[in-house]
């Protein structure tokens, strides 16, 4: 017969034990910090109905990009994001929140579309959403910010530090409208903008060009990306508010401790959801990860679902693409994450379990992570091998004199170290 | 415009805030458990090529159950079990792993048929598993039982006691050799078994009857159920092996400190996987539940995946199949989880704004959870209306008074009491 594959599908994530230790540390960090912060946990489905993940109209386009499927009658798919499903519950769920409702998830998404460098089709994501109904002040997208920063400082021993640059939605449109821009020349500029990054230079302006057809437009735009809104300050009412909107917000931000951002026009978020400022966090030590977390405000989030306005501001912090990519290109230090047990407990012949198991369970009970080695048949040779192997910080040798003198032998595994003890101190000794 | 529906998927779980609250406490404790006991927790993919998941076959019997879908040419579906993939990782990783190789799984699972009472779509297990190569002790088999124990017991006040029950593959393997049972009787009276708890007992004697077609061998087979071995003790020596093996087992349980075990042959874990000792949880109050958690013992876990012989003895956890319908059907107590705050701190005026956020920030670093109103535009009446609606304990309300005196004023929420502190000592207050 022949064997199936053990390798998974190209594009799914698999962690060794010690990497998996460190993924589920900086999560249980970062998680602890949005519990903190007042978010209310969600783990919604990770299985929408298909009209729910995305509208008739762009449905040939999505399809590539969605696991689709059907069961019965019923068009269904895995969510690519977090805010599809959020939208679904909180308009369902209006009269058993409180707003400004305060969501957290931190779930798998995916994405069905072809596996290329550091694209997963399967990624954690972590969400936080605020969202109010018909109003919610721009403090709270201030405080999103804060508390993407302190998560991210959480696992700052990790990553480093981070900052964040804030774009503006409302400016974008305040100047194609001042310049006059057609509804398909605003769309395709905002494209252009979205995938600036991933463009080289002279390919970014071209397309400007192009899709502009006018000198003096191009050099506008081009411009905001050389000094921001300076050379279109007081051009229009609209790009007054916009502009004076972006600055009172950086006073915000200061008012909420965040030191560590700055004003930058060309972050805008793509097409998706977002009406009002977005924001963009990165990594100082490692800006080949791009775009650490992102979000901004959407002026009506759940209006598919629902006629009560629900405004949000939302961001996700991309999970698997800051903790997987850096892990596997060994930019994270797993030293400590080695180990996943402090105690090996060894059994020489099995008349002596009884005694070694009383030893087991009193760790365990003293919540020392502990294991035995229940092949009292191996050698001990075996045995200690074993426990050099995990890694684990003491063994607890358990024989003949151990059982009648009601001790257990301590050998420190990092210095070699052997000492008799009775139970109580032994525990004592390895916590 | 048709507003999309905000239900879930029928099978599909979506919980309350209160209700994910207590999901997640009993998450922690129970991983907990599993972490002390030196378990590595993995995180495999949900989804896996459909030649993993199933074998050609039992193509058509798996495809009503399993969600499959193809992306290029690619078949491939979400897992219905934390086995099949731990298998495809163990296989992959021998060298990477130190064997007993310890694994927990704590992830969602996906069943395609349609959505029964008490049965999930969606729905989350906590696996565990001990895998050793070419040999593993029953002592493995015996601790897997009482980590399971341990895990319950973590959650006992909120469900109660639990019992296991140990049941044998080999005994029922002998009783046919002894019957002279042919192999399609064999696995027809096996598939009796394990569905005898949704049968009628007629219905039940029917089956076996008509299957064995032998008055004397249904006699032998249903005395089983009333008396255990004691009617088959000594008529072969398989029987007899097997017989010995269980009441040695039993004495390795009490050996663990496992006291709340019975010998039930009853239990066969249906036609699975398992060659050896099989067991199955119950809930001492919640005897509707049925199972709640069950495993047993593999002779080669990862036979179609790798020629290394690796035996196993694993067991699930059916999470969401405890916790969820004990909380849908009001069993679990959710009082203590009805607030995920602390404190609100509530800011009268945006002249306040930057006092009160040292405040929320100074909480926040203390870890006290804590949330700010921050629609300063809204009436005092409507901000200390919401600190009641999220269930803050207390409330911290900052006006002109408090920042020109560098004191907050702390209300109990539960009491009304009011007070006015300096910051550090409403934070010490709460804490």
């Amino acid at each position: 017969m022949d064997l199936k594959p053990t390798k998974p599908l190209s594009g799914f994530i698999e962690l060794l034990p010690a990497q998996q230790r460190c993924f589920d540390e900086c999560a249980r960090r970062m998680l602890g910090v949005l519990r903190e912060c007042g978010f209310s946990m969600l783990d919604l489905p990770a299985i929408e109905r298909a009209e729910v993940l995305t509208d008739k109209d762009n449905w040939d386009e999505i399809e590539t990009q969605i696991f689709l499927f059907q069961k019965g009658d019923t068009k269904m798919g895995l969510r690519y994001d977090g805010t599809v499903g959020l939208s679904r519950y909180v308009a369902g769920h209006l009269n058993d929140l409180t707003f400004p409702f305060r969501a957290g998830q931190f779930s798998k998404r995916y994405r069905g579309e072809r596996a290329q460098r550091g694209r997963y089709r399967e990624f954690y994501q972590m969400d936080m959403d605020i969202m109010g109904i018909n109003s919610l002040s721009t403090n709270y997208d201030a405080e999103i910010i804060s508390v993407i920063g302190r998560a991210l400082n959480s696992v700052g021993e990790f990553i480093g530090d981070n900052f964040v640059r804030i774009g503006s939605r409302p400016f974008w449109d305040a100047l194609f409208n001042w310049l006059n821009l057609d509804a398909d020349q605003k769309k395709a500029v905002f494209v252009l903008i979205d995938k600036k990054d991933k463009m080289v230079p002279a390919e970014f302006v071209a397309g400007i060009a192009d899709t502009v057809a006018d000198a003096k437009k191009e050099k506008v735009i081009l411009d905001v990306f050389e000094n921001g809104y300076t050379g279109v300050r007081g051009k229009s009412a609209d790009l007054d508010v916009a502009i004076a909107e972006l600055n009172d917000f950086m006073q915000k931000l200061d008012v909420m401790g965040v030191k560590n951002a700055t004003i930058d026009l060309s972050v805008t978020r793509g097409l998706a959801y977002y009406t009002g400022l977005v924001f963009e966090f990165g990594l100082t030590k490692f800006p080949e990860l791009g775009t650490a977390a992102g979000g901004g405000r959407y002026a009506d989030l759940a209006g598919k679902f629902s006629k009560t306005k629900i405004i949000g501001v939302g961001a996700a912090i991309g999970f698997s693409r800051i903790f997987v990519a850096l892990m596997e290109s060994g930019k994270i230090d797993l030293t400590q994450f080695e180990s996943g047990t402090d105690v090996a407990v060894l059994v020489m012949g099995d008349e002596n379990m009884p005694y070694a198991m009383s030893v087991l369970n009193a760790l365990r009970d003293k919540k020392v992570p502990s294991v035995a080695y229940l092949d009292t048949d191996k050698k001990f040779k075996n045995q200690i091998e074993y426990a050099d192997k995990i890694m684990a910080k003491f063994s607890m040798i358990i024989g003949e004199d151990e059982v009648k003198n009601k001790i257990v032998t301590v050998k420190d595994m990092a210095t070699g170290n052997q000492q008799a003890l009775p139970i109580a101190d032994a525990i004592k000794l390895v916590k």
